[in-house]
């Protein structure tokens, strides 16, 4: 579904992007952070982002003629937000004459503020017997370059806001929607929540949508635990109890009410003058979160309800903020790459770099991207819960007393430890750096088996103490906790725990890989890859290439992105075009589903060695 | 405000129209009842509508050149439902494939069926691993002749109503809007609720909207009475009590949703396959109804919160049927032109007969409109509440025991009364017939004196009896209740009765003698007279020309219009052509304010005498 692009050549910034055949002239520069004038935001009223097609040609229909005279017409005079660029072009972008505001989010993303929260003070002449004009068509004929929906509740505050302050009022308007009316001028206070709502962690960006810097932010544990640690038993809890899913959404509604609560009280934010909030979240988060049956997500063949949600509120979420304040919610691909991965693709402009990027974000359910700036493929592996400590004997989630890193030299053991604790078990990362190294020092073969005790003594008789068996499997000890050689009571890496490991690498591997068989470049053609969560910011990017996790590269290039899910549901909030900028993406990826390919189960065997 | 009107002449059958600029050939037979064949609703789809345009001409770009052979469209065929009458034309109708439904409703009115509601029923083939694509996109690909929106609610109940029946559902859809999904085929059931919600009686018709017939009635008083007979008194206590509103908007709900469950209880009919509903009310009844507050109403310069509401949902007005059901509300012209009056007009047809016709609501405000089919006039006429009993000495509602008719002959007084029951007092018909009757034996001259005891013995020696004085007041005894001579406890009439039933037909005759003046026309030419509402099924039509309520013409062109707010509340849901009917009189009908009248006075002491 890759459409066609164009490129459009801006001078005198002298950037060049490249974007959907169709898109303005105006959004490709805003996009890009190339900033034009506009006081309409884009709707074609205020004609003040007049631009100069250069080379190339845009139709003057595209344009309004009525904004100049025909000689700029012919000159190439178009206004950008009009001007639809359809082959390739260059123009010409006159100096500014207001400095745009423009924050910084996701991947070092420069973003132009245009919030679907806008404010409008007006002052409105009083009603007479001559001048009978009800109060909201009064109020419209004052903002009558923007046309409106108009929410009930705007129209029951509208006669008392008006006759409160002598008709001067603002109006509070989100994307197309009259939403309120407020007595006196408000203009300046103007407030957005972004959620990343993950299966375990969510987290809650209180923004300033004037500003575009965050006033506050807080996380706590999904509230859904107890259902399951991962989608798949949530889903399943569903299928169990006819009312699961209530109470699923229950908890859903209250993690984002408490976070509201929080957020708000920290800055000193009225709940009310939120107006918009925006969530990410996998498929299952967001159908839990919405009380939509997730049953066919998690049974083959694995479909969503909708691909893009209708329009929500965010009361329909359970956040107590204004109560005509709409939610956006991102759109997802499929089941198994939610809104949540729009959103990172998003925030790490996955659709707007150039470079080949992979895009990996390490879960039960790992998420892959790989793109070139003009195709894009996606795929969701199933990794199975190893990196997040489970199904490993001594394996914990990354809190307190988790061993997050691991060197191991012939003589000797060092851990790491999170928190102010004596070593507890191992998280994902020190699995990682625990398998790596033991690969290096060769203990584990590269197949992933453990040496015996007999040739470890031979071979590394500084390590062969720590070489024992657990239950009749053979353990390594990172941690005695008391006197050596109680192993059963020690913090240890099994057999097991290695196999678990190699079948989640293995599913990961097999997934980039097939993606850039898809794409037809080579590994080494890889410029950059990106981890994505918060596994992504632990994981030691040389250990990861150690035991083929990621490509071969050099490990600068393997960079930690963050919370992109969130930093994307941040993007939306501050700028409408960014959500153009979701659909886009969401038009132009194409999934890739692994689990019919007839070259799966191959691959995957190959993938499960560790590199020589 | 008059828009330009083109007249459609329609052959075989003959039928001739006037309709403004612009409107549609189909929509124009179907306002007046001519059947064109159609099964897509006037989308534009189904290509069925296709109709001979054989003088006159319609522009191709109006209508849809793939439907037709060059040949065709030379020859003037064109699609019904795209083709846009800007001058006169002739139209050839074909004959009809199919029979459209129709339901008779209003004041004769002819509507074909085309409810908002509408079902879809699908079979839908089932997802595979290689056919992943979404349930939402999956059900829309099946009704894509439709451009939906969709609610939250479907989207909730999709995945399961698709698994629960083998992919085989049926969609909800209310004008553009996907409500629900549900399982197996339910084409044949769905229901609206028309309200008519008076100041002082709310009636309920459930209608099955497959046939258009009604399944139950049902009536009630408006549960908002213990704040006030009249809509100024129920604005007060909004203004005297900050709780005011709130309640009466809880008494509007407790009205409404009585009432849905007994036209549901009645019919059998599960409120859940009620679909729509549609409320016609005066200004007050609707803002009270919908929480808008309503003080500016009620004060000068008289402003409603809105002329149009926005869309809202049957919810908002407290009626438990579908949770997605919306509800069509009428527009209102002014603070005392409401959508009652809108939704007579419908009913009444004021804006499609070539008749001049006179319309008048009569009530404590009465809204008076003429019309000739072309050009619209709308006032309100502050009548006071004589009508209604109030302020009349003996006064009491239309309920058991009040005097309705009241005939007067030189030597008898003879009463019919409401119920079982002995005289109580008198209503508003009886108080015109017991006036008229009285100027017409010459006991009140034609200023509205009664005459003195000593004349009427000499003139009218078998009424003079009846004269009596109460509380130093003339009155005219119309029933003992026991010996004759107890005036004080008799039901009679006082001379400040008659001052009252003067001044409010006064402000009524004042009211549509500005009208006829406004319109050019004169008093005889008015062909018509349309009494609306249940005061209107009960007047005398020779005592109402009598007094000189309404204009002098024969009284069989007086006719009783019935509750023709409910029918215009029917109409609506029944055919989604007759809402654009709405709008279109709201656009063309012109309000004329009496009260910043400098001619208002002089003329409403002249009307105060009777007609000689």
């Amino acid at each position: 579904m890759t459409t066609d692009r164009v490129r459009i050549s801006y001078s005198p910034s002298g950037r060049e992007v490249r974007v959907p055949s169709g898109v303005t002239v105006f959004d490709a520069a805003s996009w890009h952070g190339i900033a034009i004038d506009s006081t309409c935001g884009g709707h074609g009223t205020c004609k003040k982002c007049k631009v100069r097609i250069t080379a190339g040609d845009v139709d003057v229909s595209t344009s309004d003629p009525r904004a100049f005279t025909p000689e700029e017409l012919a000159n190439g005079w178009r206004l950008a937000c009009l001007a639809k660029a359809e082959r390739d072009i260059e123009v010409d972008v006159p100096p500014l004459q207001t400095r745009p505001k423009a924050a910084t989010v996701g991947v070092g993303r420069q973003v132009i503020l245009r919030p679907a929260v806008q404010k409008r003070y007006v002052e409105l002449t009083e009603p007479t017997l001559a001048d009978q004009q009800s109060d909201l068509e009064r109020l419209l004929a004052a903002v009558d370059d923007l046309e409106l929906t108009v929410d009930l509740l705007a129209v029951r505050n509208l006669p008392k806001s008006l006759r409160d302050n002598d008709f001067k009022v603002t109006a509070v308007v989100v994307d197309d929607r009259l939403v309120d009316v407020e007595p006196g001028d408000t203009s300046g206070t103007r407030y957005g929540i972004a959620f990343d709502l993950g299966t375990t962690t969510v987290v809650a960006t209180l923004l300033d949508l004037s500003t575009g810097t965050p006033a506050a932010v807080a996380s706590m544990l999904n509230a859904q635990q107890p259902f399951g640690a991962d989608v798949i038993t949530r889903i399943s809890a569903t299928m169990l109890d006819p009312e699961a899913l209530g109470r699923l959404t229950e908890r859903a509604h209250e993690t984002l009410a408490t976070l509201t609560g929080e957020v708000c009280a920290e800055a000193g934010v009225d709940p009310l003058t939120v107006y918009e909030v925006s969530l990410a979240g996998n498929a299952t988060m967001t159908q839990l979160a919405l009380g939509i049956e997730p049953e066919p997500l998690g049974v083959a063949p694995f479909v969503t309800a909708t691909r893009s949600l209708p329009r929500v509120l965010a009361s329909d979420l359970g956040v107590p903020v204004h109560p005509g304040a709409p939610a956006y919610t991102f759109p997802a691909l499929g089941a198994y790459v939610g809104g949540d991965i729009v959103a990172g693709m998003l925030a790490s402009g996955m659709d707007r770099d150039k470079r080949v990027r992979l895009f990996i974000d390490v879960g039960t359910n790992c998420e892959i991207v790989l793109g070139d700036g003009q195709r894009l493929l996606a795929t969701a592996a199933p990794a199975g819960p190893a990196f997040e400590g489970a199904a490993i004997r001594c394996g914990m989630r990354a809190t307190d007393g988790a061993v997050e890193v691991v060197k191991i030299s012939p003589d000797d053991v060092r851990l790491q430890v999170i928190g102010d604790a004596p070593p507890a078990g191992l998280c994902g990362s020190g699995l990682v750096d625990a398998v790596a190294a033991l690969v290096d020092v060769g203990l584990l073969d590269t197949s992933g088996r453990l040496l015996s005790v007999d040739k470890a003594r031979e071979t590394l008789p500084g390590l062969a103490d720590r070489l024992s068996e657990v239950d009749g499997e053979r353990v390594f000890v990172l941690h005695w906790h008391g006197e050596p050689g109680d192993a059963a009571n020690a913090v240890y890496l099994s057999q097991r725990d290695v196999r678990e490991l190699q079948f989640a690498k293995a599913a990961i591997a097999t997934g980039w890989r097939l993606l850039v068989a898809e794409l037809g470049v080579a590994e080494s053609d890889i410029q950059q890859v990106l981890l994505a969560g918060s596994f992504g910011s632990y994981l030691s990017p040389a250990n990861a290439v150690r035991i083929g996790l990621v490509p071969k590269i050099p490990v600068l290039r393997i960079v930690s992105a963050g919370n992109v899910a969130g930093e994307g549901a941040k993007m939306t909030l501050l700028s409408v075009r960014e959500r153009a900028g979701a659909r886009t993406l969401l038009a132009e990826v194409r999934y890739v589903e692994l689990s019919d390919r007839p070259d799966f189960n191959d691959r995957f065997i190959e993938q499960l060695a560790f590199p020589g």
